[in-house]
This record gives structure tokens, C-alpha cells and sequence, in this order.
């Protein structure tokens, strides 16, 4: 009976949720009423809610957020497809298009172009608070360098707080530094010499094959899957030669896919890698903007001979102004403190002394919980508007965290050209061929969704979807059955 | 008449002056009485005790400091010779060495070690104010990146205090850095590949050699006076075949020997090395430390073409612990520009806006006058006590700016062995060999007079000389004809 019941509210509210999807009254990333509400306006028992909602959620249409109640689920959309790159080394020219990228998006951060979340997302006026008793509390503070590994207070912090996801780091264990990026400067410069192959996934954060670049490194770009992360089969035969000086990967949320690995595959990466003498590179900037109920862990947690350079940073959870990231070097911690007293020497212990107060007063914790919501939400909306705006035969990713979105459009667009219209208008993200060395994923792009969703940005989102359309109707198809010419050309 | 009173008083002060600086009653650097006092107590004339002074000014025994009085001078000292290096580019492995110093000197940074004042000279209380008001009135500044380039406000005010030297920026002419260290780091990979030849002063600053090891270049060690500077003779005969990437040069007060390139010679080494199109790297982080009159001219006044890349920074000047230096790159702006981007994004905008109030307000211009005075004093203090302790035929540099001094010991003394010993007793210098490609120096160090004078500094030099003595009685001293092996042994 109770069964039947809930068979017929699933029903009934499954078609409720598909029309008000249908006119936009509703929308994927919404709350639902409370099981106890529904039930009250319903006139059924407690339990009947519970079961249809329990249909619902195994149907994916609705998602059970912890002490959140229950939200709308965004259409299950395929991915992209794994990446299939050039198996040879690639000497780097990214710095061009990089350079017009800055120039076109200059000053236009908060639309879906850089991998931030917005200003007011941050927990400002307890910063500035903390940073205030700060320099009461250290009258020298601003005048005195903060040593080239950091302030101590701080790697306390971090090595503690890295328990949570199975760190077993002391506090010398932890070099901090002028943000995520510096991080990847000194990770690199301590495992490769100029003319080095570097393993990467495909695509790759922009920024890392510009480091490449100005370095003199190769890419060998991997074949990835956008929801599942790197190929371990070919990186296993990309290795095989001893032709692989290092390997810079994102596990936990890529960029700009926001793939994930599984906890078995970073094993086997780590093994891989060691048994290869290959540093891995671990970026986990995105690590803690996880969705699930438990942070993933990092390839990191499974090393076990020091070969995993572990890259973090609290630019992106807790202040972006204050650029403090760190790193975990593994065996590689002398080589890394040099570096970064060549590189920057310290980085300002001001900074460094109200982060450290941050972490150690919960009020880190509090505040992420409150991030990883607002980006579940605002990724929710994303996908909404994607599929609502975009046209047919458009593919993305559908992280499980971070805020970054992989989007394909159908073969003919060409991002570079989108971006050049749309910047006019003051709409900007990153266009896919930035995200390879040889210029690949023409008609792809990447949106961040970093900013609180409201109706600007959804007109934005809209008027992209516009210009999208508007670029595939001039340009005829240009359809072609051989996808690898998609990564081999420029 | 008056003329004779004045050369019986000249003579008399003289005397006195010798005897009680014999008996250590009267040091170098203490202040005289003032012509007032001295026209009582003697009872002369104002304008006799005034030629009398002029005399003693003259023959180099005392010194009239703007708005201060009259000081007692150091004795005149035969500085180290003209360096001579080797005229073959090398491969730098300072790293090994560097690394063990770090060691032996860490947490020791208060001694004659680090090149930097101590925390008590810096104007800590007026910038904890002013970073009090910066977050108050924008309560975002540590949650937005500051913007790749740095904030407007603070390269306009660097750009209006460049003007002091001559300099004709603009805001946009500005890049905001992490501290001087990042600039060089920029400056370099924007002009050189690795495996280029980059021609130095020699000895030149370790740090800047740690950077060449770790990007692939070559340094070209150019004879260099340590007076005087670099020898343009030798730089045009080695920049001759156009096998020179870059040249980094310090022409202020250059660090470690403190000398300071003329006018003249500023201007045609810029005519030189733009000529050759030659890009010139002008470290110019010790300029605003001058002691005359006149903030001595960058090289940078008298670029026409862009061809000077000018680093500078505050963290020296005015706040260690804030980290911001700037460089005025020249025809290389945006490849500077997309450097700092994948080096460290950005620069904290809290430290920024903060030093962009306190240059503004007028504080820093009075601040300096200040540190110009501790500094000066405390030079001479430091080539007092080297006169009074070090062994007689130690030769070092009497520098018109900065507070470094470079010593050359008598033959047989190996600074590297002296720092093993004393760092156990606290006492800690840079030792010589850090400062040349090849090891070179190895009777030489680097004494940094940052801290105020006290008794505690005074019992350090004295105890370090102990040592030196005491090295030199135990080994017999190596005599060498050949004072090129000293360049050419490690």
C-alpha cells in the first residue's frame, strides 16, 4: 500500500518537476519543499514522502545534500569525449594566444572567464578582523621576513588540516608559498631541466604549459577522460622509455575538465610513478571544493616514498588577495626551499599569520562548508543554462566539485573567434585551444562559474548561447569523420 | 690672521682627534661638538672654527652631514683590488654551497649575515595604521587579486618618486613584484633562453647566481673595481661578438662590494649595451641608500630605447615582511607582464595599497632620511672596529651608500672555514665564494651592517676578528705570486 502510494507522489511529482523545468518556474540546483512540508500539503504519511523522494533521487532527478535538504538534480548530460592527443613531445607556444587572452578579458574577472569565485564570497570582514589582532599582537610583523619555508604557526596548521584527507606531513614537511602557481614554479624547477617531456593531462590548465613555455619543458599531452581523469594505460606506456623527466596532474577536479579520479587509479598512479622514478606533480588547488560527503583524497595520501609534490593553496578557499599556497615536496623539500628563496625569498608573513589564526579558530571549516554550496548551486545553474541556451549537440562536464565547466560545441565553432564577440559585450571565458599545446579543442571552452548565479549572469549565459548559434549557422558544418584532426591542428 | 688661528686649531683637533681615536674614546661615525659649542670653548672666532673644520673636512677627517653636524670619518682604507676574473663564460654551481650557508646561518639573520636592516628601523607602527585604514575602506582587498600588474595607486606613486632620479615612467611603465628578488626573476627569463651567457659584476650578489644555476645560464664574470664598478673596457670587449644574452648589473652601491658607478659611466654603458642590443638588467635595490647629497642616477635615467630592465623594491627600504618590488622592464614590458602572470598571478593587494598610502602621505621620504642616518652610522662603526680588530693587510670597501661591506683577508684566511666556527658562536657573514661562478674569494667576505650599533655587534666583529687571527696563525699563509689563482682555484 505504502508502496503504491509512493509509486503514484513519485509520479506525480516527476511530471511536476519536468513541466516547471520546462517553463524555467523551476530549475536544476532549486530546493524542494522539506519531506515534512510535502507531506503536510500532500495529506500522505511521512514515510510515503520519503520513499517517493528516495525514486526520485535514484532516478536522478532530485540530489540529497547533507543538512540541506533536498535540490533539483541537473540533467544528466554526456561528456565530451576522452581526449585522444598527439603521443609526441610538444615544444609549448601558448604565450601568444595567452597574452590576447589577457588583453581581451582584462578587467573582466567575474564573468565565466577565470577560476575564481567572486570577491563577496569570502569570509572578508573575519580576515580583516584577524589580520588586525595580527599586527597588534606582532608590532614587527610587517617588517620582518618570514623565513623561506614560512611562518611556523601556519605549516602547523596546514600539516594538521591535511589529516583530514590522510596527509601524514609535519609542519617541516610544508614550504608555503605565494600562492598555488609558485608552487608549480618550484615543483617544476626542482624536478626538470630545460628541453625535459612533462606529462600532462589533455587538456591542461593554461597557465601550467605557459610555465612549460618559459621553462624550455615539452608537453607530452595524455589522453583523459573528462569525468574520470588521465589514461593510466598510456601514461603507462608513455613512461615506459625513461623519456618522462616528471607528470603534472590534477586528480581531484581538474582544469578545466573537473575530472576526478578514483581513489584505486591515484593508487596505481603512485605506484606507477615510483616504481618509474617520474615526480608526480600533485596540483590539488580544487581539492576541497568536493561535493560528496567526504573530501577525496589526493594521490598524495597513497605516497609512500616522497616522490608526489603535493601543490596546494588557500587563494581560492579563504582570500585571493592574500596569494598564500603551499607545498609538500616529499624528497624533493631542500631542492624546493632553495628555489623559493631565489624565486620570492618569503612570502609576507602578515598574510601568513591571519591564515594560520583562520585555521586554527574553525573558522576555515565553517566558511567552506558555505563555499561548497554556493558552488554546487551555482554549477547547478550552469548546467541549467547550458542545456536551456546552448545548441543541440553541445557536450560538458558535470564535475562533482570545483566550479569549472568543460563545454564541446558541434564541430564547426571555434572558441577564439566566439570569445572576440562576445568579449565585446563584456562576456568572457577561457577558449580551448589555450588549454593545449598545439592549439586543440577548437570549439571548446571552459566556464568558470565563480560567481553567485543572478540574472545577469544567466543573461550572459544566454546571450553566449546566442552568439554560439549565431557563429553555427554562418559557418557551414565542417564535418569531419577523422576527430583526430581536432587535436592536431592548430 | 684668521687663517693662522684656524691652522693652530685644525692642528690641535687633529691631534685630538688621532689620540682619542687611538684610546677608542672618539669612533668613526661619532658626532663632533658643534662649531657653536667649539667657538665657546675655545674662545675663537665662529669663522675660525669653521676654516678649521674646513680643513679637517678636506683631509678626509671629518665629514659634514646635511642638517646633522659634523662626524668623526673612518680612516681612508686601500679597498680590495680590481677583480680579475676568468675571461670564459661558466656553468654556476653555487647551489651545494648556498645551501650549506642557509643552514649555518639560519635564524642567525641579525648578525652580518642577511642584507637587510633590522626589524627595529623599519616605520612598523605608521604601517600597521595605514594597513588598518586599507582594509577598512575596502573591505574586499584580501578576497580580489590585485591585478596582474599591480594596484594603479602604488605604480603611480612608484612612478612619481622615480622622478626624484630622473625617471620619466608612467604608471603603465610599472610592474608590481614580489619583492626585488621576483623582478630579477622576470627580467631574466623575459630576456634569456637557458644555456645564454649573461655577463655580471664580479663578485656579484649569490642570489643572483642561485638564479642563472637554476635557469641554465652561464655567467661572464667582468673585472669590476670595487670602487668604481664594472670595467667598461672588459664589458665592450666581451659584448664584442654578440655572444652575450644579457648583462645584470648593480651601478649603485652593488652588492657585495658597494660601489657606485659615475654618472659618466652610466651613460655610456647604456649607449654600449643598447648598441649591441644588449638588454641591461640595472638592480638598483640599494640606490635610495645614499649618503651624499644626491640619490646617485640609475643607469635608467639615461635609457632612451628601453633596452634597461629596472628592478627596485621596498622590502629593503621599508618593510622586509611586505614583499613588493617593482620593475620598470622597458621594451620588455608585456613578456614581463605574462611572467608575473604564471610566477605568482599577482602581488597581495593589502601589502600594496598600504605602501601606495605611506609613499603618498610623505612618510617615506622622511622614513628614509632616518635609515640614511642609522646606516650611515653604522658603516662607519663597522670600518671602525674592522680597522681595530682584523688583522693587519685586511683590505675592504668604504661604500658612499648601503650598508654592506666587502673584506678581502690577508692570504691563507678561507672565509668558508671561518663561518663553520663562528656561526657556532653566533657570529654570521656571507662568505666569499658565494659571490663568483667558480669559487673565487675564498679569503674574502661580506659583512652586512643592518642592525643598530650596540655593545653586542661590537663584541661580535671583535670576536670575529679573534678568529681570523687566530685562522691565520695556525696556517702558514699560502704566498702566491700569482693572483689570478685566486680567481681560478674554488
Amino acid at each position: 500500500m505504502s508502496n503504491e502510494r509512493a509509486a503514484t507522489l513519485y509520479v506525480a511529482l516527476a511530471d511536476e518537476i519536468a513541466a516547471q523545468m520546462a517553463t524555467g518556474t523551476l530549475r536544476a540546483g532549486d530546493k524542494l519543499p522539506s519531506l515534512r512540508e510535502l507531506r503536510d500539503k500532500r495529506g500522505v504519511s511521512l514515510s510515503t514522502v520519503t520513499e517517493a523522494f528516495r525514486l526520485l533521487e535514484d532516478r536522478g532527478l532530485i540530489e540529497a545534500r547533507p543538512q540541506s535538504g533536498f535540490f533539483v538534480r541537473h540533467k544528466l548530460v554526456e561528456p565530451p569525449p576522452t581526449s585522444r592527443p598527439s603521443t609526441e613531445p610538444a615544444a609549448v607556444t601558448v604565450n601568444r594566444r595567452l597574452w590576447d587572452y589577457l588583453q581581451l578579458t582584462r578587467g573582466k574577472q567575474h564573468g565565466f572567464c577565470y577560476a575564481v569565485m567572486a570577491p563577496e564570497c569570502f569570509p572578508n570582514s573575519q580576515l580583516q578582523k584577524l589580520m588586525n589582532e595580527a599586527l597588534r599582537r606582532s608590532p614587527t610583523l610587517l617588517s620582518e621576513y618570514g623565513g623561506t619555508r614560512g611562518l611556523e604557526v601556519l605549516r602547523r596548521q596546514v600539516a594538521r588540516h591535511a589529516m583530514e584527507w590522510g596527509g601524514r606531513l609535519s609542519a617541516d614537511d610544508v614550504q608555503i608559498t605565494a600562492g598555488g602557481i609558485e608552487a608549480l614554479n618550484l615543483a617544476l624547477r626542482a624536478t626538470t631541466q630545460p628541453g625535459d617531456v612533462v606529462a600532462v593531462e589533455s587538456p591542461t590548465y593554461f597557465g601550467l604549459l605557459q610555465l612549460f613555455e618559459s621553462m624550455g619543458l615539452k608537453a607530452l599531452e595524455i589522453p583523459t577522460d573528462p569525468e574520470h581523469g588521465i589514461s593510466l594505460p598510456a601514461l603507462e606506456l608513455a613512461t615506459r622509455d625513461g623519456g618522462v623527466a616528471a607528470c603534472v596532474l590534477m586528480p581531484n577536479f581538474s582544469n578545466p575538465t573537473g575530472s576526478l579520479m578514483s581513489d584505486t587509479a591515484k593508487q596505481q598512479l603512485v605506484r606507477l610513478l615510483a616504481e618509474r622514478q617520474v615526480p608526480l606533480i600533485e596540483d590539488d588547488i580544487y581539492g576541497e571544493f568536493y561535493q560528496g560527503r567526504e573530501r577525496p583524497r589526493p594521490a598524495k595520501a597513497f605516497d609512500e616514498t616522497g616522490n608526489v609534490l603535493y601543490v596546494a593553496s588557500y587563494t581560492k578557499l579563504v582570500a585571493p588577495g592574500m596569494r598564500v599556497g603551499w607545498i609538500a615536496p616529499g624528497r624533493y623539500r631542500s631542492r624546493v626551499e632553495i628555489l623559493k628563496y631565489i624565486n620570492t625569498f618569503s612570502t609576507p608573513a602578515i598574510t601568513q599569520a591571519t591564515l594560520a589564526r583562520f585555521l586554527e579558530s574553525g573558522g576555515y571549516d565553517h566558511h567552506m562548508r558555505r563555499l561548497r554550496k554556493l558552488c554546487n548551486n551555482q554549477l547547478a545553474r550552469l548546467n541549467d543554462g547550458l542545456d536551456r541556451y546552448f545548441p543541440a549537440g553541445t557536450r560538458w562536464t558535470q564535475p562533482k566539485g570545483g566550479y569549472l565547466c568543460w563545454v564541446e560545441l558541434p564541430q564547426g565553432a571555434d572558441s577564439t573567434a566566439l570569445l572576440r564577440q562576445s568579449a565585446d559585450e563584456g562576456i568572457s571565458f577561457a577558449p580551448g585551444p589555450l588549454f593545449s599545446a598545439r592549439h586543440a579543442y577548437r570549439n571548446y571552452l571552459r566556464l568558470c562559474a565563480g560567481e553567485p548565479w543572478s540574472d545577469r549572469v544567466e543573461t550572459r549565459l544566454r546571450r553566449l548561447g546566442e552568439l554560439v548559434h549565431r557563429q553555427l549557422d554562418a559557418t557551414p558544418a565542417k564535418l569531419s569523420s577523422d576527430s583526430h584532426a581536432l587535436f592536431e591542428l592548430g
